[in-house]
């Protein structure tokens, strides 16, 4: 007894905490009871009318299958219903008339018309473009078989299909009435929301991806979860899926919006819902970019700290400039403001440019002369071991990973200091190579698991050479961060294209505060 | 006249297409019909038992219901609406003993109790775990309310109760007969199916992509579809994006397969179909990797061709060995094998490890030693215009790109050929760093829409800075294409490791030739 106490506790606290989350919810669930109430209330009044109460049912059904959350899903399926009943009212009456004819035949034309009716309704509501019709279709089947069946039982069948006609009717307008006037609820509105909040997720995701990786956040162990794209909770990976995930979302909410009747802000009469899907869909373009710089985290192969630490600036700065324009844009669709004359993308431009000369003022960070096939300078690499420095050796260690398996490591060599060698190339200040900062030093390693190969026994030159391939690897993932991080900007560029077409169709207010000009 | 015959014709066309494309659809169809007529002839037939065609309506209206397209959905709408007829009728019988015993307030107990049974059950269905029995609290509602109104009116409640279950019982025993006996329809073969394709898919883009990028292949100009993210016929896109697309469609499936009992090949009774899940999960992830690819082919900041043929045919083996291996992966989910002693991923990891070892001796091709601060060996950057190649300039030109607004370049600058300069440094065979293949000619310019700053009017030498920090951009991104490759292959492991976790649950079998071993 104390456990189903227990349990009827976490029930009811769960429904309290759906209902704080949104309100909206307690008060669909009131407005659905009032309606059945109200429908159930007509019925017991019209006693007088023995058909109606009769036939009660199909209101009743009406009310429960058409009065759905958003007023533009309940004007949809309203629709879709009266739609599917009026046609197959009309086909069942004249089949009806049809098979009277047949005389003696009159079964068997009936019951070959279920037949064919069902199967050719049933074709054509698999083909693609009628989806959004599934449910005429049903309504269409359920009323055509309904009509001739008791039809043929009452012999009534013109007044089969008007009553059932008519308290579909009924139904369906005690849905609208108390759906549209009591509180109601805009898929429209939603969609907004939805837009808006995935300009937000991105935001958040692209900030907590460069500040992740210029403070050298790691995961210790990447959670399977993100290995196999289920939901997580991690804040920069939920925030990029749940955009990706929303698609679906926005094609339903679209299809409803486009439903609905001006309200609200949303006063013109064909609002550019589709408008909004897309401003979503360029910035899920980004959100591709997004992605690929969390995939820089995940990965194993990462760069060293201290070269991260020299773009540290740049990069944070045009990950902030980046979030800021698109909460910007955000900001500007949840108040439905156009742009002005201001550049939104400036600063974010400038940051951009400013990283880009960097990252070409110091490029040589992202390679490693010594294996170059070119040479790379007055010291050869034939004579590396005068410059080991056996104690990096272990800190090197960390840096296998998932993704050295690719690259068959057998043996971890040493880290060599360019430090000791750069007097005749006029090289100055650059940090040992394979180094990494204190928060790194507690990962897990995870050895390569393919056992060594009879070819492939280690010798002490190869994975040397191996060690150097590694180091390559590792700074280069540093520039391909960057290289990202510049396109995720130049992605900006169409998000900002498709929120100008979105402003000019849907007719979004001039800025409160307009720029000083000249 | 000749217009409708016109349009009658292009519908039969399109009907014929589907048919032709999934011929299970037209099985489908016909089951269909061949339900309804059943449960119209068992109707007529049972005309004696007056009941039963009073109350017709439930019957076809639970095989129009229940009928789905595949047996998995059709078990579990039946079971919905099986529960949920069962559980409203014993509620309904309960509460109308009630409201008897309340004597003359009996109808305000009815009216109140279908206030209240509406609402909870509504607000529950809301909650988002009890998303896959909506259905079941439809049935719910249409039955409680039913039986509460037309039991109040013909003071026969349980009769009412009783019957509708019967009919209920006979519309989905008949559902399920026809839909099971005749060419059954699975979900779980469905997904199966899915599975497999979203392998190929990735493929067939991973392929498209390396050889693409390898041979220059470039966007003249990105259709916006991509940019916004729609479908769209271009083949390494819609190859990668049906794969993202298709979680829903997977989690539809997979929650109507478990419904399924043993059949066909999947011969547990608990058949781990959300390891497929899983395994098209890991592809996922892989999938992102070849939609950062993709973005490189997008960007219109593009690496020089020569540099790109320096590392064709490395990157072309592994675009090809990692084609292989999602294949062979795909190939082996359809028959159901298991991997068996070979390593699959040995051929892809040796073509990754090769590429790494490449991009090692020859990285110093992704960067641009001119600007180093560190100096960048004898001949500095002060003189740069005695190696300028005036006819280099228009193709230069070609490169100027979307990614290139970001960075704000206001003129275009001179290609400068290390060649002339290499002497000292032991550099040899480098490419002049901005020339592109002759494909490339053709493609159309965006030029930066910003305009010109008044404290960024173009200089002279402001402009060959911008020239050499696009130069840098432009070969960086080679580098940023290998290591995506590779990351790529690092995360093939994971695919591998959820495949061999659904092998071993599933109970695949053993590969047909077993390698030749010691």
């Amino acid at each position: 007894f104390a456990d189903s106490w227990k349990n009827f506790r976490s029930v009811a606290f769960k429904a309290w905490e759906l209902g704080r989350s949104d309100p909206r919810k307690i008060v669909f669930s009131a407005k659905m009871g009032l309606a059945l109430m109200l429908i159930s209330l007509l019925i017991f009044f019209k006693k007088p009318v023995e058909e109606l109460s009769k036939y009660s049912v199909w209101a009743i059904l009406t009310v429960v299958v058409v009065f759905e959350f958003s007023i533009g899903a309940t004007l949809s399926k309203g629709f879709n219903r009266g739609l599917g009943t009026l046609s197959a009212g009309g086909l069942a009456l004249g089949i009806a008339e049809l098979s009277v004819l047949a005389g003696e035949w009159e079964e068997v034309v009936i019951i070959i018309s279920i037949f064919i009716t069902g199967s050719c309704m049933t074709y054509a509501k698999l083909y693609p473009t009628m989806k959004p019709y599934e449910y005429g279709f049903r309504v269409f089947l359920i009323t055509y078989c309904f009509i001739m069946v008791s039809g043929y039982q009452t012999r009534e069948f013109v007044n089969t299909a008007v009553t059932r006609f008519l308290l579909i009717a009924l139904g369906a307008s005690v849905s609208l009435a108390v759906n549209i006037c009591i509180y109601p609820i805009w898929a429209g509105e939603d969609l907004h929301i939805l837009v808006v909040k995935n300009f937000m997720g991105i935001a958040t995701s692209l900030e907590g991806c460069v500040s992740g990786y210029v403070n050298c956040v790691e995961y210790k162990r990447v959670p399977s979860k993100i290995l196999t794209y289920q939901a997580s909770d991690d804040p920069v990976y939920s925030g990029y899926r749940s955009v990706l995930e929303s698609t679906s979302q926005e094609d339903a909410l679209v299809g409803f919006a486009i439903w609905e009747p001006p309200h609200g802000p949303y006063k013109m009469c064909k609002y550019p819902w589709r408008n909004y899907v897309k401003v979503s869909g360029a910035l899920r373009h980004c959100a591709f970019m997004v992605m690929a710089l969390h995939g820089c985290m995940l990965s194993e192969i990462q760069a060293p700290a201290e070269k991260r630490r020299v773009f540290q600036s740049e990069l944070q700065r045009v990950g902030t400039a980046g979030a800021k324009v698109l909460r910007e844009l955000g900001n500007k669709i949840k108040r439905m403001e156009k742009l002005g004359s201001v550049d939104i993308l400036y600063e974010v431009h400038e940051a951009a440019e400013a990283l880009q000369k960097k990252v070409d003022r110091k490029s040589y960070l992202f390679v490693n002369s010594e294996s170059w096939e070119i040479g790379n300078g007055p010291k050869q690499m034939k004579e590396p071991h005068v410059f080991l420095k056996i104690d990096d050796k272990s800190k090197f260690q960390e840096n296998m990973s998932l993704s050295q398996v690719a690259i068959d490591i057998n043996l971890i060599p040493i880290s060599k200091s360019w430090d000791d060698r750069n007097s005749n190339m006029g090289f100055k200040n650059i940090g040992p190579a394979g180094v990494r900062s204190e928060n790194m030093l507690e990962k897990q390693i995870s050895w390569p698991t393919r056992p060594p190969k009879a070819d492939t026994v280690p010798e002490e030159e190869d994975a040397e050479e191996e060690s150097k391939t590694y180091e390559s690897a590792s700074a280069l993932s540093l520039a391909t961060f960057t290289s990202l991080l510049v396109e995720f900007v130049a992605r900006l560029q169409n998000v900002v294209d498709s929120f100008e077409e979105l402003s000019e169709k849907a007719n979004f207010k001039e800025p409160v505060e307009p720029p000083a000009e000249v």
